[in-house]
Formats: C-alpha cells, structure tokens, sequence
C-alpha cells in the first residue's frame, strides 16, 4: 500500500470482487459485492432525499443533439465526451442522440412542458441511473466511460429558495459522508475555472485520501436561471406576471466507493463502515464438524439478523485462516469466531476489521455488543481518517512555503488567494496543483495572494486530485 | 372508456399524471406518480429475488457488435431493433456498440471470466436498469424504445437446475401479480413462433386486459447450454471434467403498469392496489378552514403512518369535490373524508375507490380499519378482473366455433393444437389471433387440431396482444 497506492486500489477493487473489467473498453461491471455497497448507500440518500421532499424520476436515457446545444457553456463542456447514438436499427437517424452524460437539459424540456403557475413549483426532482462520458483514462469508481449515480434536479420560484436548496443537498452528501461513510471532508465552493459547464456557481465536498490526493465526492450546482432562459421556462408568478424560475442540480456517484477504499483500506484489504458494508458482520465457526458448533453459529446468526444487522455464517469447508483473510479483505467490520469451548461458556470472540482487536463478549446481549462495537469502529475510522488529513494539511503563507510543501509532500496545501484565474493556472502550470476548494470555513492565513502578491479575497485549498 | 379503449388509456395515463412524452421520439418520461408505482413494484420483487438467494450487479449500457453476434438466434432476434453508437466525442469508434436491447449476452461475457468450478455455481443475478428496442410503433408503457425493468441471469450446474429455475421466477411473477397486483394471469410456455431470440424454452404469464386483449407480463427463459458454448463458458464439474453450464433468465418491465391501469381502471380514472399505491390514503378535510380540522386530519394521518400506511392530506385550497375527482383519478384506493361533525362523533367517512361505497369509521382503531378496507378492496378487485376474463374467455371445439368467437369478441380462445407452426400461422394470417401460451393447467377440449383436423397434442390459449 505504501510502495505502490495505485496498484493496491487496483488489486483491492478485484481482490474484493468489487469490479470485473467488461468487453467494453472503459466500462466495468459492478459485481454483487459492490453494488451491495452502492444499494446500501442509495438506501441511506434516497432516504435523506425523500426526508427532504425529493420525488423520484425517470428520464430519457438520450438526448438529442439540438437540446444538448440550447445552452451554450453547457454544450461546450459536455460536447466533447458523448457517446452518439446514430442508427436506429438499419436506420440513420435524422437527427443523432447522445447518450446522457447528466440530463439538466432533459430535465429543462420536461419542466417547460409542465410548469406554468407558482403553484406548480418547486419542482423538486432526482433520478437514479447511469450516464456516459467519454472519458480517455479510466480506472474503477473514479473515472469510467458509464458510471452509477444520482443526479436531483431541482426548480424554485426564488433565487433565494435555489441557493438554500444548492446547499442543503450539499450538507446531505456531507452528513452521508462523514455520519456514515466516516469520511471527513471539506465543504467549499468551486472556482470559476472548475465549476459545471453551464452552472453560476459549484459547490463541493472534498475528501483526502490516504496518500494525501483529493477527491471531489459530491457536488451541487446553483444556475441561477440561465438555463431556465435557454430553454424559456416560465410561469405566471404571485403578482401574474411572467417570471423566469431558478434552478439547481447536485450529484454524486459511486466514484464515492473509490473513496471509501482509498480512505480506510489497508494492507490486508478493505475497511468498509459499518453502515453500508453488505455484512457487516461474519460469523466464522471453529472446529465447525463437532456437534452443536454450526448450530450455534446459525442461532447467533438468526439472533443479530432479528436486531437488524447484516450477517453472514460463513460454513464453507475453507479452514478458518483463511476465511479471516477472505472476509479482512472484504472489509467487513466484525468477525465473530465461536466454537466448541465458547459455547461451553457461553461466549464467542469479537475481531474488529479496523483495529485487529479482539475480545470475548458473553453471548447474552450479543446483538447490544456488536452495535456498540459499530459505534467504536465508526469512531476510530473517523478519527483515524481525520489524523491522515491534518496531518497531511499544509497551511503556506507565501511562494516559497508553498513550493515546498508540494515539492515535500502530497496532501491540502491552504493558501490565501487573490481570485484572480490566471494565478490559478499559473499554479496548475508549476507546480501540478488544482484548486480544490474555497472552503466555507474560512481562514486568515496571511494579506496576500502567494502567486502574484496582490491583496487576498479568500482562503483557497489546492491539491492533487483523482 | 367502452367508447375508445385507447384513448381513454392515454388520457389516464397523461392525466393521471404518470407519463410525460419527451424530445426522444418514442421515449417517455416516468413522472413522480408513476415512478413511484415503478418503486413500490421494485421494492416487492426485489425482496422476493433475494429471498431466494439473488443478488444484484450492474452490467455496462453497451454491447461491442462482435459480442451481440455470438449466439446465432439471438443477434438475428435483435440486432434489427437496436440503437448503435458510433460515435464518442469526436472520434469514430472501430467497433460500433449497441444499446443493450437485453444482456444475455454481457453476462455471458462475464461469467465466461469468473466461472471456473462447479463451485462457484450456481450464479443467480438480476439487474435494474433500461434498456433500448427501437420500435417503430410505441405507446406509453407498453412499447416504448426505452423501458424500464428488472433482467435476472443465472447459471447452474445442471439443467435440471436451470428448469427448476426458470419456472420459480415465472411463479414469483405470477405472485406478484395475483397476490399484490390483483391481476389474474394464465402461466404457460410459448410456442416455438414465440419465445425468446436463443432461448430453449420460454415461459410467459398471460394477463387479460379490461377491453379482452391479452398481454404478456412477464417472461422466464431456459437456455439450455446454447450460449455457454457460443461464449465458451466451462467449468470444471465433480468428476473433475469441463463441462458446460445451463444458463436462465427472466424479465418484467414498467410494461405491468399498463396491465395495472388497463386491469382494474374505470372512467373515473385509475385503480390502484393499495399494494403499489404511492399514496394509499388520501385524508380529505372537510370545511377545513374550521378551527380543529386541520389539525384532526394530520394527526389521523399521523396514526396511519405510524401503522405502515402511506398517507397524504389534501389541504389545497381546492373545493372538496374536486379533490375528490382528482384523487379518484389518480386511483388511490381509500379516501378519508374528516370534517368538524365527524370530529365531534370520534368518527370518519371511508370511501373506497373500487366500488365508490363510504361507510362512517370509528377514528379509534382507524388503523385497522383501513387495513381491512385494502383486504376488501384487493378481494374485489381480483374477483372482478377474474369475472372480466372468465366472461371473455372462448372455449372452442373447431373451426367454426373459433371464428365465430374471433368474429363476435375480443378474449382468450381456447382450443386445441397439433403442435404445427404452420396451423398457429394459419391463424395469425386468418384471424388477426396470437399464441399467448399452452397453459400449465392443460384441458382436454377436443381430439383434434381445428386448424388442420389432425391429432391434437397440447391445449392452447390465442388471444389479440397488445
């Protein structure tokens, strides 16, 4: 892991059975294992979205060419990475689809069908599937030609209402992020050079890996009503008059499992939080061919499944090393082993995947032991997660604090900055960094602009990014 | 309704507001309405696939041409009806890749990767997702050239295995929809003429709709070894020798929520079985603006969902009346009306959508009440969609007793067959009249074949499909 960081996340996501690579240059398949990752976190958001009056689509998988192009800023970004869809059958189309890269443009056709009144809005809209982009460079979670996601899309009557909506769904992907995936992240806006193509302003979660790179885990998007214009979406607003709407969208996809694995994994496999793991618990039975051991195994199963946790009796005839090593690598966050003595004394021993720690606990109550052992885990990967970021975060006051730190070490490099572009590119030019963020968080780290000198607007984040 | 079928059908479906129709010819847009009957039919079935051991992956959205061309039958089925993508960014791409149509073939793919032992069989997969027929003739739901549902695929040791397999699915779908759809259907096999491009055998249930024309709602595929051979999938068996796997799989699509309204419908709109319904209750204040009211009705609806029940109060400042047209039409199955007298007498008004009875409830175990409404509700509308079919069922000993039958209605015809595909063309090119399926439930109507008079070998149902 510490030789060689991209070979482990390759060998990890296979080993586990996460991912097989398919036919199709760029694609992968998500295997049972992780796309039970990706239910679980679906079931948490979906639930947080519909707490939040979210409802629930299904919109076109194509997009024709024409509609793609109505705004411009938004062609232009997506343009280049479609796939194009230019025979039906033995037919040439008249005019080609694209295969949906993200559906604002879709989602703007629908809502000028449907929306005339202020009564009909907010329009409050999200959609579960998959979206094309035509990437050169791929790997599995973080970047792939298809990937799984979800995309709201939203529609309000006031600027204010659209801002407040851009940044409570941002606030969701943080509390999914760092209350069940135990990913600390930043919050921050975007700047103008890596906003959406097509969006006034982005906002972004942005998590660190293990070895100090960034990733963009969620992003939400203010529009303002510019697209609203593009595509003349109005409605007769309280004072009867014709008003344009505003509108946002926010997304996040299951590039979010690259950042689980890059942010807990270890030498021995995955770590995965015990709020989306598939198991999180296996129970490994000792000496499993001697009478009663398989059956009290399978009580003690049927015991935590009734509490509501996810389990699994692993009876296979391996021997039980190497069913540690199977299920470690698999990251599931609790081993139970129980066997013949145990059960002679009522008990069973409790390994946790994060720290290796292990410990008897009575079999009364087993359920209560294993949930408070879920909180400690959750506790210590949060901590453990945080650790790497501080430490890893480098505050640099001027050029040369800067250039050293990136020279020195990969990780958060804070800086004030002027907001000037030019002194951003100037940084990606020199010394390979992107801003990450402008986080909402806000320091005072010194008057100045390290790049050119001038006065500082705001404190910035940069970093190296998946 | 009886006047136009069809158009009553479109209108409901528009009105209802289930469907939007896009910018994609032939594509539609599943509203919130109706993509929240889509959930709750994927919460049931979902639940019913992994209750009997299947897991979910997500395979890619395309399909290389070389790899659709592998099995024989199966490219010749549906390369003329997909969508080809040529095209990413800029670039021409050396091999075409289609849309999936369906993924036998993907998976196939796949396993021919990951399958080595008798051991890591069986694999039992499903997979949410759309997929892309281009049709030339759609309509919502039924036909469109996208369409939403559910695709397993499994892979076994033994054929006997894969039967077994493909008829437990055919059962689940057939629970799915007599038991939470309240829809009657006849489960049987296809005939040669039409089962599935590359399958062995195909396996349908049979729905009729209100107007007597059938549709097919769900179908089960067993492969025999065909595509394990053309994909070159093999694992080593017990006897430590190659051998080929037997290979299933099974489908249905938001094609059922056509069955649905088509089924139970009335002019008022649509009937929904509270099994499915987004919403089933919808809480109706009445002179709502009177102290209390409000108040009466949100914490009824409160009890509701504290018991499990998926509840909405209507408190627009819509009359009365026509709140209760509008949620008629959306067709939730019980309507609560609560007004200052009925608070005073501890009491309610229930109404139920199927029949239009109101009957006065006690608000103390209201809860209760409700549930044995939907009991009720449920009951009635099976009977009634079952007296619909058997009324419009023809049994036909011969040729002139079909005819007449063909002639004078639109139904299931009842007859007996020979076997001969030329006999079922005969009829097709006669009558205008299908093969929906050669029953489980076999009766023995005659000796012979009406077609051509000769020894009868199987009973068989024909129908006019949608």
């Amino acid at each position: 892991m510490d030789v060689d960081f991209a070979q482990w996340y390759t060998d990890i996501v296979k080993k586990a059975e996460l991912i097989d690579y398919s036919s199709v240059k760029g694609c992968v398949i998500l295997r049972p294992y992780g796309y039970a990752i990706w239910e679980n976190i679906q079931k948490i958001l979906d639930g947080m979205f519909k707490e939040t009056g979210h409802e629930n689509v299904a919109m076109p998988i194509f997009i024709p060419e024409s509609l793609l192009q109505k705004e411009k800023d938004h062609v232009e970004g997506f343009a280049p990475e479609v796939a194009w869809v230019t025979h039906g059958g033995d037919e040439k189309l008249a005019e080609r689809f694209c295969v949906r890269p993200t559906s604002e443009t879709l989602f703007c056709d629908h809502w000028a069908h449907i929306v005339q009144s202020y009564r009909d809005l907010p329009k409050l809209y999200n959609q579960w599937c998959s979206v094309v982009r035509w990437e050169k460079t791929t790997r599995p979670f973080l970047r792939s030609r298809e990937f799984w996601w979800q995309e709201g899309h939203t529609l309000h009557e006031t600027s204010e209402e659209a801002v407040e909506e851009t940044l409570r769904m941002l606030d969701i992907y943080r509390k999914l992020c760092e209350e069940y995936l135990m990913i600390p992240v930043v919050c921050g806006q975007k700047t103008e050079k890596e906003k959406f193509s097509g969006a006034e302003d982005t906002y972004t979660i942005e998590a660190m890996m293990h070895d100090g790179r960034a990733l963009q885990s969620g992003t939400s998007h203010y529009f303002g009503d510019g697209f609203a214009k593009a595509f003349n979406i109005q409605f007769s607003g309280r004072q009867n008059k014709l008003e344009y709407p505003f509108q946002t969208s926010w997304g996040m996809s299951t590039r979010i499992i690259g950042a689980i694995i890059m942010t807990h994994g270890d030498n021995n496999g995955l770590i995965l939080p015990p709020a989306i793991a598939p198991y999180q618990v296996v129970i490994v039975p000792i000496m499993q061919k001697k009478e009663g051991v398989l059956d009290a195994a399978n009580s003690l199963a049927a015991e935590l499944k009734a509490a509501g946790i996810r389990v699994k009796v692993d009876d296979s005839d391996n021997s039980p090393g190497w069913k540690f090593a199977q299920w470690e690598m698999k990251g599931v966050p609790v081993r139970i082993e129980i066997g013949p003595r145990d059960i002679q004394n009522s008990k069973c021993v409790i390994a946790r995947r994060d720290t290796g720690e292990k410990s008897d606990a009575s079999l009364e109550g087993i359920a209560d032991s294993v949930k408070a052992a879920f909180k400690e885990i959750e506790n210590t990967m949060f901590e453990n997660a945080l650790a790497n970021r501080t430490e890893k975060t480098y505050v640099c006051h001027d050029m040369d604090e800067l250039k050293k730190a990136v020279s020195e070490n990969i990780g958060f490099y804070k800086t004030m900055w002027c907001g000037d572009q030019e002194c951003e590119l100037k940084l990606k030019d020199e010394l390979d960094i992107s801003s990450r963020c402008m986080p909402f968080e806000q320091e005072h780290i010194a008057d100045t602009c390290p790049v050119c000198g001038r006065m500082a607007k705001k404190s910035i984040i940069w970093g190296k990014a998946y």
